[in-house]
């Protein structure tokens, strides 16, 4: 069978539909609910949310495919591709764009439960552009490095599959992408991104999309296990405001640095779907210093770049 | 007496002495800690946090003053001046710039207390240039009429003392400023702002000097009205829920939209005073809704552009 973004939208609203039903199993109390939006200029989505559960705080599982003429950005953020020159570089031929995917970001109750992110979208542009991108990457409040060893070693799993060199690469990319540069700290633990997957000569398009299919597949089990080794660990007031800082962090992280998140606002996307990636509530507090010793001390070590967990 | 750089700055502690005085006598509980820094390439700042009063949650009042080698943005930046360009056009002349400041964020406790900010500033560079800058704004997280038109008020008694025009035209200036574009909502009542005050022929140094002292001397009497105002007012769990929801507004616009912000975060300046602006919670609702009539919806309609409180 043809590979189409007719099919592949068609995976991602299956994958999105599968991924909120094991959450909620996961959670075991709330249930997403469902939010479907319209963009004027061609395409639209289905935003689902989940909250107040007796795991997940806040998080959004978001399905979207967009299309119609390419701004002026994007016609230029392709332009290092020297097909697009060619075919493109004709006047008056204005391009058209395509884009789908699927954008999880939850925020759990339990400090001991890591924030989890997953992005996997698809794009095409005409001029024969056709590539995925995407990644999982993990922000646990307290890095333990079990958990940072699992996700990691579930990642690799994944990726040594299709091919020895992804996981390496795409960690790397993962570690430089996920970094607070004014903090001179990473998000989290990183894990995998990648973009523009189709340039590699030794690939072809179809084991890319079984890569991708396979990446996002792992969310859900993975995610669940973190959930269930976690969830019922019992957790002090110096955690839930330990919790608070680190989700500060993250809001610095999405609204300073995030380039999906600033595109979106630059571009009058629509805000909701776009900031559903805060937390419920978040946290400042003036030159924090961790105790010595303590298990925040512990975490804001381990927030570099660079650290091979397997 | 010659203004010159060294009594202004000599003004600009005082005035940081004074308003942490007031600001203490007001909350009647918490005084601030300080901690002095120094800037490598020259300079330094007198940074004054307090935390956890009976009035004030979370606020900052910073003095600075910085000197050095003009970063090439800098430079770039006062290219509009025809002085600047004639000037330091020659090669081999690296321009010398001199900053100094105070800036105020403060965050009450009760909801019924506004945010407010204040941000004076002078600035010079070699070829010439030098000007004052600033504003004060108000952020209330309920907008009351009442205290709108009072706080309004004085600023444009403060502003006409100087000059007929400076009230309209710097009022308008800080509704364009503290704009949350993605929102489509301004950050608060707005207040004024302005910036390079030296470029109306018809106004001297000396008189712009006084204009910018009056301003920050204004600062103390009209926040502490306003604290007496509201500070013991009844507070309801509704209250403190949008309390936080506005403050989320709040970090949105400083991390997305504040020029000073986002240039001290990429500068790699003292990142610990620029986000001292940040309150100790923020909170986020996927597409939070205001009830009909309620006080939420009263405020949501008052923040626009262009509304003439007085």
């Amino acid at each position: 069978m043809e590979i189409n973004r007719d099919n592949i939208t068609d995976w991602l609203k299956k994958l999105q539909d599968s991924i909120c039903l094991e959450l909620e199993r996961a959670d075991g109390k709330s249930k997403f609910a469902e939010d479907n939006w319209v963009r004027k200029e061609g395409g639209g989505g289905r935003t689902r949310i989940i909250k107040n559960g007796d795991v997940i705080e806040k998080g959004g599982v978001l399905f979207s495919a967009v299309h119609g003429e390419a701004p002026a950005f994007l016609f230029k953020e392709q332009q290092h591709s020297a097909v697009i020159n060619k075919e493109l570089g004709k006047a008056g031929k204005q391009p058209q764009f395509f884009a789908t995917g699927v954008s999880i970001v939850i925020h759990p109750q339990n400090p001991w439960v890591p924030i989890i992110h997953m992005n996997i979208r698809y794009f095409e542009m005409d001029g024969g552009i056709k590539w995925f991108g995407g990644g999982i990457d993990l922000t646990p409040h307290y890095v333990t490095e079990e958990d940072a060893r699992f996700f990691h070693g579930e990642l690799k799993k994944t990726c040594d599959k299709h091919h020895a060199s992804y996981y390496s690469k795409f960690k790397e990319w993962a570690d430089d992408y996920f970094f607070i540069q004014h903090r001179n700290e990473t998000r989290g633990i990183g894990g995998i991104f990648f973009d523009r997957l189709n340039e590699n000569p030794e690939m072809n398009f179809a084991k890319n999309f079984n890569f991708w299919k396979d990446l996002g597949t792992s969310f859900a089990p993975v995610y669940s296990e973190l959930i269930r080794r976690n969830k019922n660990k019992p957790c002090t007031q110096q955690n839930k405001e330990w919790q608070l800082l680190r989700r500060g962090r993250y809001v610095e992280f999405n609204l300073v640095y995030d380039k999906g998140t600033r595109f979106g606002l630059e571009t009058n996307g629509r805000v909701e779907s776009i900031l559903m990636s805060l937390p419920k509530t978040a946290g400042w507090e003036y030159d924090f210093k961790a105790q010595k010793n303590s298990e925040e001390e512990k975490t804001l070590a381990l927030l570099k770049k660079g650290i091979a967990w397997i």
